[in-house]
């Protein structure tokens, strides 16, 4: 019987569904560069640290800038709501599980405070560092200028899901190319997971677009509402769209993956899915420095009525520094992710990034079976 | 070798195993639309509570009015086999797991009494319900003219697979044509799960068809019987034929998946996949006001010899209005599922439940890996 | 770079992966046979009982018979190595887990005493019971007539995996061509998992063929050799050249599928997948009756040099007519596996086995996530 | 939409995934050869123990050679770094985990003393046997003369990843045509997984290559660097290279996989895809005596900043003598792994090895559902 109406369905695949093939040519590892641009800034490590409240202080953005990387600090977080935010950070911290969904609805109900946005750009900016800051659509024209003015280098504009055609009764939906026009600085907006909207998006004048939909550690966006694309699908799509892009127009948009990073592994098959840099929560979660002790958590976590996503205990593993660049002797991927993907560039002949976007991949289920035959030894 | 004759199987996928792309364009949750109508009762929610003892007693079909969605009561349950099903209900839930699937072989063996039909039809009428009530093909010829006359509004007649071709030795199969014409109220018929008994169906003149044979958390038909199709493909291949049967006599047949919905995450699937409402039993028998107070179980677990499902203990979380619209602190999906569907309907810039059929899937896995990086706090 | 010397792998399907679909009509289960045929012998239940010493004891092969199946005595097993074997099997059950293999290698050592063959063949068919007797290849040209001239009924040829072609040095391969000319009595041979060893056996003469390597739960086949194919995938390829064989000479050849079966679903998917009938093991090995008091192992798991198998511990759970034909209030499908044969032949509008070989089955991997939202009650 | 610049991902398979299919005619096992030539000497048992500290000592190289197969000894290992290496196994063996990878990472930072180099070799040369030893590329050129000097057989040339082309700020690339030329000795090198490299590495006039980035239980390359191919697939398009490249020259070079084989069904597999042999770590490791006491590593898990493996507890099991040949009474596969080769080529009809690259394999998931069903008894 004729079915000619029934969906396809495409298959898609995340970290844990793939690997990276070494390639024909190897080369020594400290001949790699993992440098990223966005607009002037320049990066030796192409790593953003995600705009969560556990995640980046201003204080943890000063670190990231010393270590190559970006922090990215939430305009609409605690830093921007209190005064005094890290009082509130150590309620969040100390709360049992149970209880913390409904305090961090409550303290997210403050409202943000204009003068502390100025305020906290500063902070960055005084010690030198590089300022990255984020505000979702519907407050961005409002309190970006705000930050620009106090010395913002990056804008971050970001919500669950962002598209260049948002309908809203309340609001006039943020026009993007207006919006870039009237900044002085570059734009990195997100996050999306299609060809087509990572097209559009582009097409607004953007700098960078950040790639993921539901895979963060500390996100249910999949279980609540059934939306999400799994990562590396969504990096390959987005890549794929910013090729077609820079060979319509020469100009060249970063493509950023946001979301479910985990070890240097993940990080590496992103870069090889296409990004030409990585926004991560977790593994920076876990440093020393950062604000959430051991904690982390999103802005989705405190949704009123629809929270969608858990305060996560990620623990506190080892200096920011470490994270980054070693040495370590966690042998598990979580420390030293610019090593390892120096060493998985080198084993795949690429000496750039971009370089890094041409290696083979493929579709390899982790399959987990040392339990059976032996185990780590106590 | 020539193996010309071998059976080709295709694959088909389950909730678990996929995932809605958000769309090009998004919209704000509170634009959407989640109406659903059947013949010309029209529910704010498309959300049919099943007919399941430990789900919906009158009370609780009246209650779920009040919600803006539909009670359908088991017509050939407790509730018309006895005066006061309540003690047994009682009985039900503070029984061991292993004699309960005994106990509930005995006490459905009591017949059912025609006179009680009316009485609980009546009872839910007189609170100014709308009012569905299901019963088996085997007795709907029988027993549902005594429910339309004490002012049901919609029969349901449901078994586990249910076709416009059943054949008999003990009764004449029931001809869904003639009892339609007979009846006065809209008709809902089910559960089927491919597009031939679908269309077939739908040519008989039913108002809607339940979707699902083997998926719901009661019910162990595929282990028992090895029969059963996953929920999203069954759904696809139901609104495929919904599609053609409305392209070719512009008659629109509603399709509700009926079972394996747990979280706002399934239930965005289902109507993603084509369904225009779902049916939905363990995260209804979790509320407050459930008669089966923290408990579930389908009619297939009192089968005399051959039970199919067993008492699920599903636990009391919280008020039936709190389920379907929140607030919520829960973050796992399981509460405000009418605030995730609009949330869903957004990011996919769908402003109709048919506008969402438009989404698009793709097959993604659910991978947990959670625990070996990090943890839930205590 | 081309690559076309890469080896083809194609994809196979088990029990768990696959489910049947419901038909385009339904009959009530009480219009179903479930009749299979071996020879001139006749079945009401299409269930063989595995040659295995923990499930068939002389006693249960007449039990089998009362029940409308067949029990398969392994003709070189404990009862025609020992007088008294009922010692031995107290020994097997009653030792720990590591000490019992080396015991099994231990007693299986005994050499097969002639005598006690036809003693055996005697007890069953004494009461009246169709006798079916299993042998190895090396040893079926001398012992099969000793059985056939004591009265067996049946002669099944049985090893890990049989051709019609086998070469050895020590004897010289036994032609199953000249075996059936000389015997009078329908042979079954197995087992095997492919469309040419099917069609080759099947030119033979054989009456029957079994269909499994790898998949029974006590055999570990698969975990040492790396050889084995999953049951439906086997059977979908000998059913196929059953067909084949059938439409080209008009003569009928059973498949049995043997091994992996641990539910009615099981049972019906094999049969969906062309299967005649079953052959079962662990599932028997549960009944009250069976000779093992809860425990099942295999012939291979007493080879002296590379066991391939392990004793598993099934437990008693019902009698052999509740595990046949119920009643029963177990309800993960592993007791009244008849009534699950006839209630998803009813759901597939089929009347016979052969009926029943045409309904549609999909690939849909069995995943499991209640733990995650309910559990079974205490 | 367009989407043309869209990466593409091929499926690949590990052992865990593929199962070996018996063939159209099947022999004695007892008529099967397991044996493997690389340059002029020939080994009964296709099996090399890898150059792994915690499992081939030179007196565990002999002890090889006296069983048929070949010990490949660590040229940069403690062997030849200490003069007394048994003290620092040692004490690797019986510190806690937490401690082990950085008191690895400090052993191994004491340089190779090139006198060692000589004296392992003739160690095991002395006894009469066959000495293989294994160098990194960047130390061969200068190691490998001194081992041969001293009568070493087999050079061994093994990094993560290795190609013909690998480009070095530091050093020259090893150039392995001129090295070939100037070595007397069959040279083996690795590893690699893809047809591209391994044709390229063949040309260069190695006798072997040795299969398999990222799949050893003592390795966590994948997991930190995201490289690595599964074995099935890496063996089949290494083997695919071997194929053409032997009938476009006539010369045959081994492929042998290297890597994640813990089974008898693993090493069958591995063969069935291609390989001529198996280097082998843990089931070697468990052996009595190895000098690892029951455990194992290797040396990515000494490197100073990112260390890509841990020490695993692998038991002390049996001897080595029976873990090869057998008799066992343990029934997992990791036990008479030659006696599960020769009847896994029995079911095959494979009298050689290359008769044996013949077989037919399909993709047929290991899925393990024993608990819910029966278990192993205490």
């Amino acid at each position: 019987m004729s079915r000619r109406l029934l969906k396809e369905l495409e298959r898609s695949y995340g970290f844990d569904e793939v690997a990276i093939v070494p390639g024909d040519v190897t080369i020594n590892p400290e001949l790699t560069s993992t440098k990223m641009s966005i607009g002037e800034c320049t990066f030796e490590a192409p790593m953003l640290a995600s705009a969560m409240d556990g995640t980046v202080s201003p204080r943890f953005a000063v670190m990231m800038h010393e270590m190559g990387g970006l922090g990215v600090l939430n305009g609409e977080g605690l830093y921007s709501r209190y005064e005094d935010p890290y009082s509130i950070l150590e309620e969040i911290t100390s709360m049992p599980q149970s209880e913390v969904t409904e305090y961090l609805q409550q303290v997210y109900s403050e409202p943000v405070k204009e003068n502390l946005i100025g305020q906290r750009v500063e902070e960055i900016k005084s010690a030198g560092s590089t300022c990255a800051i984020a505000f979702t659509p519907q407050n961005t024209k409002r309190m970006s200028p705000l930050a620009v003015e106090a010395g913002a280098d990056i804008i971050v504009v970001q919500s669950t899901v962002t598209t260049a055609r948002h309908q809203s009764r309340s609001y006039r939906g943020l026009v993007f190319s207006e919006m870039i026009e009237s900044l002085s600085v570059p734009v990195v907006v997100g996050n999306c997971v299609s060809y087509g909207v990572a097209l559009e998006l582009m097409e607004t004048g953007v700098d960078g677009i950040l790639v993921g939909v539901g895979p963060g550690a500390a996100c249910t966006t999949r279980e609540v509402t059934g939306v999400g694309v799994p990562q590396v699908s969504a990096t390959l799509e987005c890549a794929a769209a910013r090729q077609d892009y820079f060979h319509r127009t020469g100009r060249y948009v970063n493509v950023i993956t946001d979301g479910g990073i985990r070890t240097g592994g993940d990080l590496c098959k992103a870069i090889a899915s296409g990004a030409d840099g990585v926004m991560v929560g977790t593994p920076f979660a876990q440093a020393e420095e950062a604000p959430g002790r051991g904690y982390n958590w999103g802005m989705a976590n405190a949704h009123a009525e629809l929270p969608r996503g858990t305060r996560i205990k990620v623990g506190t593993k080892a200096t920011l520094k470490e994270i980054m660049y070693g040495p370590t002797s966690v042998t598990n991927g979580t420390q030293n992710l610019v090593g390892a993907l120096q060493v998985a560039m080198g084993m795949c002949g690429a000496y750039t990034i971009r370089d890094f976007h041409q290696a083979e991949m493929v579709i390899a289920p982790a399959i987990k079976t040392e339990g059976k035959y032996f185990q780590l030894a106590e």
